[in-house]
């Protein structure tokens, strides 16, 4: 088991409250936060399309944080750190590599979700040294189904919700709304130096990134044969966005996954249920 | 949530030592054992084809039981219980009824595996106010998809297994024979007053009850449709008998399930990896 210690910098107790800290590679000023114990393998979370640091769930950072470090961060020209947004997943993974690799860490565990599940699978298999196993969530191997363009445009048409992540991350039912409206005033807990809103110049090449890794067939599955470490894949009943098929897929073609599914769940599931889903994680990364 | 407290009998600590009891009901005399707490809801275990008490992992039994009562027993004609093998899986959920009203039982949890499994369906979807929780695993919904008879001839033919169940209930990788091997010596400690092994008077009957219930198709999906508390449903990846495509079936008609599925493993997986699947039991039956 890989074992690392963080060993500077600051490691606070809720990410509502982390102070933000800024590493340098490549001419890339990455900002990130450190949540939980200072020592154990670090859990490096890879966010979703248009995400920062700011849209991970405290009651899920925090909990995981109570077993080891856990690193958020904003990739290449995504909240406060600098560059531009590269436009495909490669560059992403080396980014994010470049950033681990700042960070004077050489082991990792990973936790990708949707954009940054595809992040995670190109790292776990670039990169087999570095990461120990990986937890994708809402996600789906190159070549999978996604209907991100679809979904966002039925959201927004019928857009009445406070945030569209009420309907896009969440399904129709009481229970998911509730839980929905539940984790919006977990997100927005933090008051003081919050991340900016991803504008144009980040969402258009993540797009792009987004439904090029989708189109991209991968008929060997030549990602998934490359990733030797221990998977697990989360994904929720109803997930318009990226469907649960691609999480059987993953499951049916990776050498070494678990797949758990959440009923009455969308592309949020980790936030729908997020104790259960800590729980899971926990199992998993300590098992 | 149902709480229950097994009045009388004796509640041992472990299944390889517990002492087999009897109750009596409507003519059938119903072998069982109690391993665990005296406290908490009940779970009641409802066995595979051809499988009795000392077919059960005490490596299973045992860790479940660290936080409730955990019932093994043998169903009508089964071990040392009285009675003739039903032929059908509405009269052995009859008959599990009756073996938990007998015991004094308001309120149970079911893990049924395999034909245990569509018992435990019939069961939760009759008995609604009797069933709290379900667990699933290596099954199939009515009208589901069954190898039985192929897989036990493919199994026999290719005899050179100490025993059956390593070719049936694992893969033919190594760590699965391995981790087979463990589940074997475990089954096989209990020293005194095991059960009689099932001949053809409980083989002829379970086989036309298990080939019948996958045969007759339930386009409606009725017995899911009742069946409105929690399950869990857990599978292998490479379950020849009842492959895992059913357990996707199972996740995507129940109305509130969770899906776990397992790699590497057969239709043995709880066997495969005990300790994982009482983490993920045990979290299910206490959140």
């Amino acid at each position: 088991m890989v074992e690392a210690t963080i060993a500077s910098g600051t490691s606070a107790k809720r990410l509502e409250t982390a102070p933000t800290e800024f590493v340098e590679s490549s001419g890339i000023r990455f900002a990130y936060r450190t949540v939980g114990t200072r020592s154990g393998t670090p859990l490096i979370m890879l966010q979703h399309f248009t995400g920062h640091m700011d849209s991970w769930d405290p009651a899920v950072v925090n909990a995981l944080a109570n077993d080891r470090p856990v690193i958020v961060f904003d990739n290449t020209g995504v909240g406060q750190s600098s560059g531009s947004t590269p436009d495909n997943v490669r560059q992403m993974a080396k980014d994010a590599r470049r950033f681990i690799s700042a960070l004077g860490l050489t082991g990792v565990d990973l936790l990708g979700f949707s954009l940054g599940g595809f992040v995670a699978q190109q790292l776990a298999a670039d990169y087999p040294d570095l990461v120990r196993r990986v937890v994708l969530v809402g996600t789906a191997a190159r070549g999978g189904e996604e209907h991100l363009l679809a979904v966002l445009d039925e959201a927004r048409s019928h857009m009445k919700a406070p945030d569209i992540r009420l309907p896009l991350f969440f399904t129709p039912s009481e229970a998911s709304q509730a839980a929905g409206r539940a984790f919006l005033r977990r997100v927005s807990a933090r008051q003081v130096d919050r991340d900016p809103e991803s504008g144009d110049a980040i969402s258009g090449p993540q797009a792009k990134a987004l439904i090029g890794w989708c189109a991209s067939k991968d008929p060997d599955n030549s990602i998934l044969g490359r990733i030797t470490q221990s998977v697990l894949v989360v994904c929720g009943s109803d997930d318009t966005m990226l469907p649960d098929r691609n999480a059987y897929f993953l499951f049916k073609h990776l050498r070494s996954a678990q797949l758990i599914l959440y009923p009455d769940a969308g592309h949020g599931a980790l936030f729908q249920y997020p104790e259960r889903f800590v729980n899971h994680v926990t199992l998993f990364l300590t098992e």
